[in-house]
């Protein structure tokens, strides 16, 4: 601008679909040292692996690339994520290298120090997760099978030594524990308001149910304020990969088949993003207009497309 | 404009602010016919009546006004709130001048002639109330008691007979319900979402405890639709007391204490409005600009303003 030469403008493409294995291989495998992969969409499809999933990892620690795991599920801790990938037949994955919201969760309430009690809506792992970083939990277990009017519930006496309101999935969520934890929010704004993620749906055998999200909305509306999300899109993941594994950013690439959760992660991190088209996102959809601001960096068919060849089955 | 007179313009002034009884009594109860009353804030605080409502209701039909009562309260049906008026010493309130959101939202279904099968997330007295008007309510009773995954819960069989979700206070929520009205809502754009209302919050004790809203905006979420607002602020209430006892709008005033549902109402059904200070919102809040496109037509301190003197000592 104002230079006044003629030299023709490079407009930056938005995504770049690569269909050839040369192509990914120099604009992707070889220029990323660290990748991020999303589970479900991306190395699997409910208990279907993808093709080529198991191959892909393994070619790319061969080539010593470091692969990291990411997801919102927060039903499950790291230990049962390791024997979720060996029943799928990876194996060697390491438990340091998956970043699941229950374990984040935890990670994120140590690396901010806090000593406090907590009290936690969400599965009993993400609970053991939590206790493990050494954060005393409060026992709501009774709250599960209580289900009292308001008028009886604005008389409950509250914890008031509770610093912290963690909410993750949870099945037993109920009305008794959102107005508990919603009360703790809004009677003292110094308590912490920690999140695993907002997704709105978790999708299962084709149908959309209710993800974290929907709940976590709910006792946003009770405590009157926004909580801080852990999981994706929230940054706190990537930093800690970042920081632990010294790794800077340019040397990541995130693989998801999400716009609005996966590649948003990515993008709001400021590291690269990889789309596949093996999940709930369409190529059309990654290069919508309307998409633009959540568009990834790249666009691939599917993980086996890290591979040489790659017309393999599907399946187990 | 363009008439080149030189009048002045009178410009609308936003709230009018009487406390002077021979105002008040021109201006308001001399102008209108009806008068619409929310309860809580207005005529009583909890169990506590506020002085002067009871002489006020008893005065009003003495001049032959026609008294109706608004709450968006869903736990309760009209027969329960004619109990609860007779307990705080109002006496012959007629179930008919009473407009409960469990009720309203019963005679909303028997008004669009609703013949199918509703699935209802509420209390009893909903239950009963939309019962009596002759809709089949799917029997979700045993969905308290259950708290499946959601892998278990997509599994779950939905009866396809299901043509409407109707969702008020239900004091016992859980994913269960969450999960199978989301999934009726989502899977089948032609079943019909009803709603008592979508206030966040229910003030109980000085406590903020979750309102209907709360879960009505998680199941909104789920089912990826918003819902048609039976009561308070929409519109059908009013259009129900226009069309019932055939009173025109201009005829109407709305009393409350809430400007965001209470004088909402109102506006949005272009009936006058009128709050009093004794409940929710202040006169200050009511006449910052920010609240200018909910600001009531009337302000008096309280529902005794409508009594000659006044002073009239509180409760009892």
């Amino acid at each position: 601008m104002g230079s006044g030469s003629a030299e023709t403008i490079e407009v930056p493409e938005l995504c770049r679909y690569l269909d050839d294995f040369a192509d990914i291989e120099k604009e992707i495998v070889n220029r990323y040292e660290g990748f991020i992969f999303d589970m479900d969409g991306v190395l699997w499809e409910g208990t279907e692996v993808i093709a080529g999933a198991r191959e892909a990892l393994v070619r790319l620690r061969a080539m010593g690339k470091r692969v990291f795991f990411c997801t919102n599920n927060s039903i499950f801790n790291k230990k049962q994520y390791v024997e979720m990938f060996q029943r799928r037949g990876f194996d060697d994955i390491a438990e340091e290298s998956i970043y699941c919201a229950a374990s984040a969760t935890a990670n994120y309430l140590q690396k901010i120090g806090f000593k406090g009690k907590a009290y936690v809506i969400g599965a009993d792992a993400m609970k053991e997760e939590i206790r493990a970083k050494g954060v005393d939990v409060f026992d709501n277990s009774a709250h599960t099978g209580q289900f009292p009017l308001p008028y009886d519930m604005a008389r409950v006496e509250l914890d008031e030594s509770i610093r912290a309101v963690v909410m993750g999935f949870d099945h037993e969520v109920n009305y008794y524990k959102i107005s508990y934890a919603g009360m703790l929010l809004n009677t003292d704004p110094s308590r912490l308001f920690l999140v695993t993620n907002k997704d709105r749906h978790f999708p299962a055998n084709g149908r959309r149910l209710p993800g974290a999200g929907t709940f976590v909305s709910a006792l946003e509306i009770v405590a009157d304020r926004p909580p801080y999300i852990v999981g994706k899109p929230g940054p706190f993941i990537i930093e800690d990969i970042c920081s632990r594994f010294s790794m800077p950013r340019e040397s990541l690439c995130m693989v998801g088949d999400n716009l609005f959760t996966d590649i948003e992660f990515g993008r709001t991190a400021n590291i690269a993003t990889l789309m596949v088209e093996t999940g709930v996102n369409s190529k059309q959809q990654a290069e919508s207009p309307e998409n633009a601001s959540r568009a990834p960096d790249f666009i691939v068919p599917s993980i086996a497309s890290f591979l040489p060849g790659g017309d393999l089955s599907r399946g187990g």
